[in-house]
């Protein structure tokens, strides 16, 4: 394995130089011999391949472990209820954090801080970080034994710096798979290549360096008008909440940040939402309405359109239109990830992972999955749940307690829970939509389906609610702050436009 | 030029798609419309090279122009002095913020939040968002033609995305050099390479990433025991106030947060401090001995040793030792740049921009240094100050000063200034050093040189010194309220461990 190749580097640590300093002064002295206690013991332990290179099945004498795939909305939902005196709990994730999605677009435009949105799961779950036998790791799924209850994994790497990657396994006695979807792109060409996707803080991070880049190339001398029309033409493809409430912040942030603090392009900054069909289309009618006119009013440019390629400076419309573009962001839905498509397991429509009216898997032990990755399988008779953070929460927390009465009815180790009396069926009930529009208004729409009757609400009081509803969902008190603290300091001071 | 080739790309944007919707409904007849707006805007405007591709010589009925480059201690502290009402002000740097570089350690481990230790241009000196003709360019500065008094600059570019760099010029009236300096790595192979250093934010944001990537990695299943240890060694190589700084707060970090938050692996994470010489030079011997002891009791390893070579896993001091590490933090000191190198221009001992009694660069018109990349030529019998934001400050406000005064005197123009009398020549007049060495502890050396007798304190009381002295001289409101409410939130809630 490539890891042990690399190991095999630090075979030759000299400790050859203490001996010349015995008469050096003692602070020298006890670090020397510090450092030779380093080299001496490492050379004292041969290099040799660790035997047992991931964790096995637990033992008698141990908890029962709940290994979770992904630190999602529904992962990390899961994780939170369940009860670390009943189980341990490994976590396997390439981050090591839950990404707070609602309140991200506001990060984008320096609203908020990136670090507000990111909650690490050791403060979701303090026993990941204490309990000998919890654990994180930075590291993907490869793979699923479900027969032999391990799942196969490979460490995350990045940069020249980092070792090569190395695989390791880890048995369950439960296992949860909670993966979550990636973005869409139809197959549309160039997409991948040119377009930014918003769903963790890093795609903030790079729309914002790239926003703030343009914003200062275009002020160059020696600049084109056309080059600097399309550096700071802004285009999101896709109508959906999260390109609704993106478009807003940035239009916004022009009305209010860029014409103060950019005074020379501030007539050049434009910013144009792309949507096949209708925007917000789970809204209700006069909601729709109310967030065209009002996104319009912000100078936001609404156009009907289908995309059919992507290149690095233009985007190709199906009517044969050319749209120039510095900044491109694409949110134009989910789908199952590769890792989901290549399991060996049932399938629901749509090929996320089938689940029963429990959140099992069918025809395999002790094994559940929740939010984007899985869906009812047609058995069930129930419709696939929309992608939501909503949706995504409330398994995560209906299973924690399914799993905590498992493991009290003594159904906590690997196919024992047979006999447990599950209880109540998973059941959703759709809460409502929020989105927010841009400075101080948004959309609340309470009803629990499109076809149902109920209160919606749009403006100024839905803004409170929206702000008031997500800063209750925000898991710490520590992120709860900061999030209120980057509220009232935008609020006096502007957003933040440091390219750091 | 590879700027213009670039843009021909865009020739041929179509507008032809609009008769066809002459029947839609009014949003998307409106949106499509705005669509062939741009579009034949640009078509109309020929594509033809512009003509000017830079700031010319100012006309008689334009402010006289003060060229600044560089956005470091020095160049800020001049912006922010001088008056927009007198000068023009046109900033040339590679980032448009200026970095308060004695928080900077503190941001590494989570203490402070990066954002909280960078200060937008725009906020230090309004103008140059808001007046016509004053400007922010992201760019590198390439050559100076002292004679015809014009600055060649080149944009700032990065990743595949961004336009190829185009060069561009800009006529000065007064220009000031504060370029600044760069890392020292004494030719000491593998530095550049494997090493971090810490006078960026994006150097903390690596050693963050770094620290936060190895604590994760350590504690996967299948890693050895010495790969684990090394992983977790984190060394420092230079005990000047920023090694000794970043160490202390590197152990601080552990002993609070480590422990707590990465239980499985507090035991194998160390921290060393390799100096040649002696820790904290500049401070009064009675300090030293109290920062060596504190820095030993909260687990910090000093070693005195040469660093002799530098791979990507381990260190090679002159006297054999290998030293294996994790994370490398590079700060052993400062030396000019190569674009001091490169300009033909008077040169202080050590390479640096001389300059006179008046900051002014002998044998040439309307050119000033100020700051790390400065020193005073032979002939004015004044020693080289060392690199210290304390002394760019100094030279900034005092030339800040100086130009307005001559910019009163009516010498603001090029060439215009040889009959002003510019008054009192620049004095540096040492304050004293301040260090912190971790947890709330931290020496204060209020002597004028190492010589001279005074006050020096170390302990808590020195720690609060040492944060209300560094509060008071973040630039903005902004900055300061985020500051406090960083140490705060670290105090209550411990620091952030999101790995973003």
């Amino acid at each position: 394995m490539a890891f042990f190749r690399n190991l095999s580097k630090f075979s030759a640590i000299k400790a050859s130089s203490t001996s010349r300093l015995r008469n050096a002064d003692p602070f020298v002295l006890s670090s020397f011999t510090w450092l030779s206690y380093l080299s001496t013991r490492i050379s004292d332990e041969k290099i040799e391949p660790v035997q047992c290179s991931g964790l096995g099945p637990t033992k008698p004498h141990e908890k029962p472990r709940v290994v979770v795939l992904g630190s999602g909305w529904a992962g990390c939902r899961l994780m939170k209820g369940l009860d670390p005196k009943l189980y341990d709990i490994v976590c396997v994730s390439p981050r090591n954090h839950m990404v707070f999605t609602p309140l991200l677009a506001s990060t984008c435009v320096g609203t908020l801080e990136f670090r507000s949105v990111a909650e690490p799961i050791g403060r979701i779950q303090p026993a990941i970080s204490t309990e000998p036998g919890s654990y994180f790791f930075l590291a993907n799924c490869t793979g699923i034994d479900a027969n032999k209850h391990v799942v196969h994994c490979e460490t995350v790497t990045e940069g020249i710096e980092t070792p090569e990657p190395w695989r390791f396994s880890v048995s369950y006695d439960k296992l949860v798979i909670a993966l979550g979807s990636q973005p869409s792109t139809f197959g549309i060409h160039g997409v991948k290549e040119h377009a930014i996707f918003l769903r963790e803080v890093y795609h903030a991070q790079e729309i914002r360096r790239r926003l703030l880049l343009n914003l200062m190339l275009s002020d160059v001398p020696g600049i084109t008008e056309e080059e600097k029309r399309r550096l700071l033409h802004c285009v999101v493809v896709g109508g959906g909440p999260t390109g609704v409430e993106f478009s807003g912040e940035l239009s916004d942030f022009i009305m209010r940040d860029v014409r103060q603090r950019y005074a020379h392009v501030k007539d050049y900054i434009h910013v144009t939402l792309i949507e096949a069909n209708e925007i917000l289309s789970s809204f209700d009618d006069r909601l729709r309405g109310y967030a065209t006119k009002q996104l319009t009013k912000s100078g936001v440019r609404l156009v009907r359109g289908i995309v059919k390629g992507v290149k690095a400076d233009k985007i190709l419309l199906d009517d044969g239109t050319e749209v120039p573009y510095g900044l491109l962001v694409w949110s134009t839905g989910v789908g199952p990830s590769p890792i989901i498509h290549s399991l060996d397991l049932p399938k629901a429509p749509g090929g996320r992972i089938g689940v029963d009216e429990w959140l099992r898997v069918p025809s395999v032990q002790d094994v559940f999955s929740i939010g984007d990755c899985s869906g009812f399988v047609e058995s069930t008779g129930k419709p696939t749940l929309p992608a939501l953070a909503q949706v995504a929460e409330r398994q995560g927390k209906y299973l924690a307690n399914l799993l905590n009465k498992i493991g009290n009815g003594g159904g906590g180790r690997a196919e024992c829970a047979k006999d447990i009396e599950l209880g109540e069926e998973f059941v959703y009930k759709h809460l409502g939509s929020m989105a927010t529009i841009g400075r101080f208004k948004a959309l609340v729409d309470l009803r629990e389906s499109k076809e149902a009757k109920g209160v919606s609400l749009a403006g100024f009081f839905s803004f409170f609610i929206w702000r008031s509803a997500y800063l209750t969902r925000v898991v710490s008190w520590r992120n709860r702050f900061y999030v209120v603290i980057n509220w009232v300091t935008t609020l006096v001071f502007g957003r933040d436009i440091s390219r750091i």
